[in-house]
């Protein structure tokens, strides 16, 4: 691998551009992984905001080269019984805690192998109890990126830590879904991926329940949509989405972030 | 052009921090133009704010090394009929939509060449309409820094757009000149430059009037200002200002973005 | 030193990422040192607050690799006499305004030599008086880089300026040590260093008077303290801090920034 160009790792966190946390992480992997190009995807999560976190991820990662290796700390959990993880799949690596973030972008990829981060041997000596992503995650990408082996870091688990949040659940022949997030016009972007829908609804004949209404209106683009009626439509990453032309669907159905609806054929 | 040292691709948008938005683009860039250096100018401009956009372009665009590709994407127009362009000067590349915002910057550099971006073989395989940042600008960004010639990608044009507040007006021999931006000082920064009055006004002898007072009063540095009288002074980039020594020009003459001034010779 | 890895380049500025003042620095290092690496520590410190600037570089330098080049510009002085410094210990550099704000990292470094920055053939041709980052530190950082010898950036100092906050006094035999930040949690981190306190105090036999309270318990870490009950902890920069298990110290004792407490034996 003399002279090989190294694959970026790229960090998505919640530490905010103010404290110096983000700027240690790119600290520590200068220190362990000189030559890696270190790649910042974003770093004002709102504190704490797994869905947002996981959301960010899922429509991003596939725009970053094969072998890319995403450190994502958004950990809430840090300090209590959550495991840490590296996750490789058929086309990239994900490092991280295990608390469902890495959930919606798993779902395009095939795992390959989960790895439980249990080697202290790859750690920085000490290690808080406060702040794994320097401590843990910042050292495993860097030895991950140098070469390490996978076995290295710890043993081989089953399965990983599931979000109610991204998974739709199924319910005596309906579908709940959840709404994710609203973007800055109002549409109101849901858990409700578009390969889910396809495999339960041939031709995608399905119709959406939510506060007793009820859409069956499915657009290709926004702005095919009438003033002030909402419509459903994939976004950009293949989510649902509830949006109006030119209005908020948000405001006009008075829906929030983890509201549910309910998916029928028709 | 082995081993040869590729020149940075400059970032500036209204992306901001907490979408994942200016990390997606630096994703399309590590991946398809791998060795070249990717710095980011700034992401928090203000949304669609293509005037405070091209100003702060205009202030740093010169301190970059020669070759840089500048990518600067404010677009509020983004989906409609605006063109997108990459422009060559005699030291640098501007790659955005055609919108105005390389005006300030362009006043400084001689234009080579205009060219609208056209040719799909060099965009992400599906454009989207709300994100040419990622579609169009960072893919050719990327393929003209691994040396595809120009004209691959796409006609030549003859010129582009221009944005009135960056142009002075010429009126029955007066010009009417624009606030652009307030700084934190209250310094009311216009869109007069050096060289375009000393063209106009012989040893700069000139007057400015704005809302009934006319300032005559040109000094060298800030500090050489009386208390609480404005007088002009040309800023950093060489820009005419009004300022009022250790006070704000803009609370004292109560004047804001957009604002005109009339300048005469005296 | 021909193929020999440039340490990198670090910075830390309260500079924002609205404007273009931090990406101004990036494109002057990418000018005059294109091939050293340049890491953002962080750009979002209060607007001249010396105090949290110093506190950051201190919780961070130490995970940067040896040899990095610290750029840290919280610079209220800039254009009067304060002077500019570039300072070498065993492990690195630090470049920056001599406004005390390295003092709490160089307690832990050995210093080596200290450099008053003078001789302008390093600096850029026209040197401002507010914007000393672009041209006098960024230059100086990257002439460094490039292999310039310290001695010809000006001469030697025998000191540099100390800042009142990040040194404790002592007075008729008792310690005046100060509140230096208020962590997200509410913990109150002081200037005391766990060095400095066992130096003075052999087995760290000391109590803390603050607004008439006295506090003698030494916990090892947070969770072992009792609810609504404030005790002494050393945090993870090895700085005295005062905190409530679950609560906020700072709400509890109604204690802010600066205020001081006495330290005694016991």
């Amino acid at each position: 691998m003399l002279g090989a160009q190294k694959m970026p790792i790229v960090l998505l966190t919640d530490f905010g551009n103010s404290d110096g946390y983000a700027g240690i992480l790119r600290g520590v992997l200068a220190q362990w992984a000189p030559k890696t190009p270190v790649i910042d995807l974003a770093h004002e999560i709102p504190p704490y905001d797994v869905v947002q976190a996981g959301l960010i991820l899922y429509q991003a990662y596939s725009f970053f080269p094969k072998g890319s290796i995403f450190v994502a700390v958004v950990d809430p959990g840090v300090g209590s019984a959550r495991r840490p993880l590296l996750v490789k799949t058929q086309d990239y690596y994900f490092i991280g805690p295990d608390n469902g973030l890495f959930n919606l972008a798993l779902f395009e990829q095939k795992i390959e192998k989960i790895i439980e981060l249990t080697n202290p041997d790859y750690f920085l000596k000490k290690v808080s109890s406060t702040f794994h992503g320097r401590d843990i995650f910042a050292p495993v990408a860097a030895h991950l990126s140098m070469g390490t082996p996978l076995q290295h870091f710890g043993p081989e688990l089953s399965h990983i830590q599931k979000l109610a949040e991204f998974t739709p659940e199924e319910k005596k022949g309906a579908i709940l879904g959840r709404i994710l997030s609203i973007d800055r016009f109002g549409n109101l972007i849901t858990n409700l991926r578009r390969a889910y829908l396809l495999e339960r609804f041939p031709n995608l004949a399905f119709q959406v329940t939510v506060k007793n209404k009820t859409l069956r209106d499915l657009k290709t683009h926004y702005a095919q949509g009438e003033k002030k009626k909402p419509f459903l439509v994939f976004g950009s990453s293949n989510l649902l989405e509830i949006a109006v032309n030119q209005g908020s669907a948000a405001g006009l159905l008075q829906l929030k972030r983890k509201d549910t609806l309910r998916v029928r054929g028709r």
